[in-house]
């Protein structure tokens, strides 16, 4: 109801803000006898956590996970697994200046109007922080999906107007994270990465995209009218912050093409029933058709810029703002472990729930 | 869990295949004391029916909707909605020539994998026709709604390359349902009318982009983290049949865009805080802002279509299928109601959900 | 979040009230393949309908369910199954003289008070006519557990004072229904029908008790800590009209008992490891150990009496209520098939999660 | 899904085995500007926590709540609610002797065929010790309860065959604290204690009874049909650990009254419509009527004992079993604040719930 759990089987709860003293969740429904592979999950975390490189946010956080509970013996028993973050680098001082501001495009009206009150350290409960225990979860998830030889490739396919035009099967997924922008192809992550710079020393920031591609899926994933694979992957998606549009297969292009063109035909392959093109994505009626899955996301520019900005104080009284602290100029890079993991939280779900389609 | 509920506190509930005896549904958390403006409820059913003009398919279904209970003397009385349309036009022998096909593009092969057997007839569940019931619920939604004074505006934005170019804000939607595109510009609408003909004519189908905008939606609506109000927005849009794409606000754009040019200042106004610039599409941190709230929901081809396509039959063996029976070359029209209905159920449903928020 | 849902994986919504167009449902979940014995469903309604003997109300229903959806070829599809009932013996004139006033101990003023509003025909929502749909719902419920080999044996086991003190593996299940008091032993459902039948003559009415015996439920069904098997058959038992007490294995003569008269040792047998005594009721831990589960349910006399009684009007005023119609004078003979039906939704339910709970 | 979440609308989720690092929870959906009397929260707890007296386990446990996250300033902020609690007398070597065996009535057989594995230190996730989050969510839930003037009143009314005969309406509750056994009569209270100590002494345990008192609920909480007020209470009752039988206002009795005797009769007062009797228990039709709500829980004895049972190991051989440890010889006295926790919890959802019943 309050919207902090995630999943109908595989559920995760996540709580926690910027700076308080700890954010981390409980995942419940995961199935006893999972080898839980810690390393994994924490190579996933530092993927995503602040000051990795000179493209991000310099603030440090170790980002350490601790799991509390539902595992024994390396393996998880069916019991719920508690877990936690402790928030090291807290700096709250850092955020007097905008205690009783509004940020243009932050949630600090919308939340103080919603709720009455609001923790405003770093945002609080609005912060992309909570995504860290999205990627435990996810991770943790894949770990599930590794059983079934799922496997997962977001990466960065654009940055401002800079795009990766080379189609996914042209792509060597194994060199995403060989360089600090997520971008598989060397080049084009060069002249991103110079971008970005570029983009932080004006104090500015600037948007993105990422692409994900799912191999592998089984065949019957996705339940019919409502919970559609893809209105869930969707949903997912846009769930995380700075996020403003998904589309997947054709996508909007789809708008301009006919269904002569679109449709994808069923051939006969040694490998079973394939399609000869896969403008529908891998998902078909709203459920997995074996073809590989693939879908964008897309993210708006960080609302915390270093310039001033004509703003309105908590009493209604016009006022500026001035970004200071530590922020990313673009958020894409580190969304890819996040957008991985919101993508292997639906499949396991997914996954999960085709256990009783049928008698 | 099987995916056939959608809404967390307003919650509907749909049954019923394409040539069964009747489709319908259940509302239940329908707050008491709701008049029941049935001749409203008819209207919007009628907007999405088939049949309505000569771009849409020539089936005839009055689909005239029965209320069964949760109604007493004209008010809604907090119990469950029960509602009904029978099934008049059923047809179903059109359809004996793809019992053992699988159609490109459609839910048959899926359908028959997750579940091992499937109601064939016109696509059973999968068929589109499951979105009246959706119209039925997102009519009495709206019902709520106008007692906050939200509207709901939705109007065909594009059909193939024919694009609206117009803002919103120019936009007279009174003249939306005016002609049978549902393009607000009678000038494009022609245009698109024109060529969806034409498209008709060669037996193909051809895609679309539906835009809507709500206007006077309350502050506040929305649940932070994974119910974000553009979340459940996106799944609700990405949940109807042929939908490829969902975006908010700056959208895919903002992928493009600079922090600098996409905040959205604050001002002082007669009004109260508004915002210079609406980037945000009216959701900030995933809550409403008291601005318009606008989206794009992007639409492929309708599947069928009247020419012949590889396919492969149930047995695993390569044949053809044609398309017969009667058909949409452009699924957008008949869809603006439906996706102005899964508009309405996801706003009811955080309205209700806000009445939570304080203490 | 109204309460008009059952289940969390095989999910049963109802409608409907006692004097409206009809009664029915949406059973969400069903998992495709199973034959549907559409006799046997009808067979457990017709035990519930009212008008079956002089025991009972004369009121007339057919109680002849239609399903709408869901089934295609005499077997279930995975889409959701809708049915209905109609209400054939409406009669609605006879209630216009409590149109104004709260019955004791009906939910005439607790519903008036919550909603502003209510349907006074017959109880509206509120009438038991509505476990007519649980009765379907459970109906199905009770073939997936044929398929596990699973039975359900409920029966009348007290009315008023009269209590059958036989110990339930004394008892010939196949008599249940051969009287119609269905309390298996002859000799003691003539004496109840005579005292019913007494308390009819008075128009007055009497409680009694339901036992239920499930045989060869499997090991592992259940969720720990909230949904404890146990905790779910309560509820589901507690939902129904006029029930005031659910108590498991050894239930309240547990509080009288030391652990070493309790404890139920385990030892070696043939059918593989089983307890010596059963006072845990076939559930330890809030999961199924492969024993006998066995609980009693306690209900209240039936409100409607045929003598004067003070009341109140909806103006507040003093007033007197005396019933009028046709009703029961003791409900436990035709809520036997519910609370198997309730039983089964709980067993499926739980039979469908366990799916889940090992990698 | 997997029965780690309680609720709808104000939902708690908790983690924990006994011996882990730490058991904890999360709170999702408490209202925004509760001020959290911390206090109160460590008091309910203290109240529960082992170690507390003679008659209870030596285990000794500071039970020291920490809050992580959704408060600021001293008051919710509409965030999920993180707490902890760390386990810090683990001693697990204590459980050696168990580990390959089943203890009789535990739930170690079921855990282990359930999930394929479990942890077997000190019951693991089966262990009351997680109750002591429920204490900790349900003192919140009693601090909004409290601006609403609702009153919650448990006791210990039975143990063995020693019961407080005694109406509700004559009894002080501000004694039942004031005394070890949490029976608010001080002479019975010596005589149970006395009991339970004699108990204790010959290494076995003993069952008992608590009776619950609601005071000032608000008319109007329970959703009719299946979420039915009382319903859901014995649903909580029955989920906390021992819990064999649940029965409220007549309970038991009722099936052995007349209709004309039982129902409560409605009479004008200064206070406005109550009722003569309340046999109805504060609840007709599911929904709270106003008058006090009252119900009774039976718990069975203790399955730890210090004698030897027959038993069999997880090879399948039989084997003895006997405590060690730490045990209560009668679980009573510490449930009393889990059976107030979970009632609040029940009543505050449903108080939540029902503030959108009528438009």
């Amino acid at each position: 109801m309050a919207g902090n759990t995630f999943g109908q089987v595989f559920q995760v709860t996540t709580f926690g803000e910027s700076h308080g003293i700890a954010i981390g969740g409980i995942i419940d429904g995961c199935p006893a006898g999972l080898e839980l592979d810690v390393d994994f999950i924490q190579t996933e975390l530092d993927r995503r956590k602040p000051g990795q490189s000179k493209l991000t946010t310099q603030r440090k956080e170790d980002d350490q996970v601790a799991f509390l509970s539902g595992i024994f013996e390396g393996k998880t028993t069916g019991a719920p697994i508690g877990f936690q973050i402790k928030n090291k680098d807290q700096k709250s001082k850092d955020y007097g200046h905008i205690q009783d501001k509004f940020r243009p495009s932050h949630a600090d009206y919308t939340y103080e109007k919603k709720y009455g009150n609001r923790d405003y350290r770093g945002g609080g409960r609005s912060s992309a922080r909570e995504t860290a225990c999205r990627v435990v979860a996810g991770a943790i998830a894949q770990l599930i999906l590794r059983h079934h030889g799922v496997e997962i490739h977001s990466y960065v396919q654009q940055v401002g107007s800079l795009i990766l035009l080379k189609e996914f099967d042209e792509i060597d997924f194994s060199k995403t994270f060989k360089n600090e922008v997520r971008c598989p192809d060397a080049e084009m992550a060069e002249k991103m990465s110079d971008f970005i710079l570029q983009i932080k020393k004006e104090g500015d920031t600037i948007g993105g995209v990422i692409q994900t591609v799912v191999k592998n899926c089984p065949v019957g994933l996705g339940e019919p009218v409502f919970d559609k694979l893809h209105a869930d992957l969707g949903k997912a998606m846009l769930s995380i912050n700075a996020v403003k549009g998904f589309e997947y297969g054709s996508g909007f292009c789809a708008s301009e093409m006919r269904g002569s063109q679109h449709n994808d035909e069923f051939v006969k392959t040694e490998e079973g029933i394939r399609t000869k093109t896969n403008y529908s994505g891998g998902i078909q009626g709203g459920i997995s058709n074996g073809e590989e899955i693939y879908f964008r996301t897309a993210f708006k520019p960080v609302a915390t810029i270093m310039k001033n900005q004509a703003s309105i104080d908590t009493q209604g009284k016009e006022t500026e703002v001035t970004g200071k602290g530590r922020h990313d100029a673009c958020v894409v890079p580190r969304a890819v472990p996040i957008v991985t993991a919101m993508t292997a939280l639906v499949l396991v779900d997914h996954l999960l729930r085709s256990k009783i389609s049928q008698l």
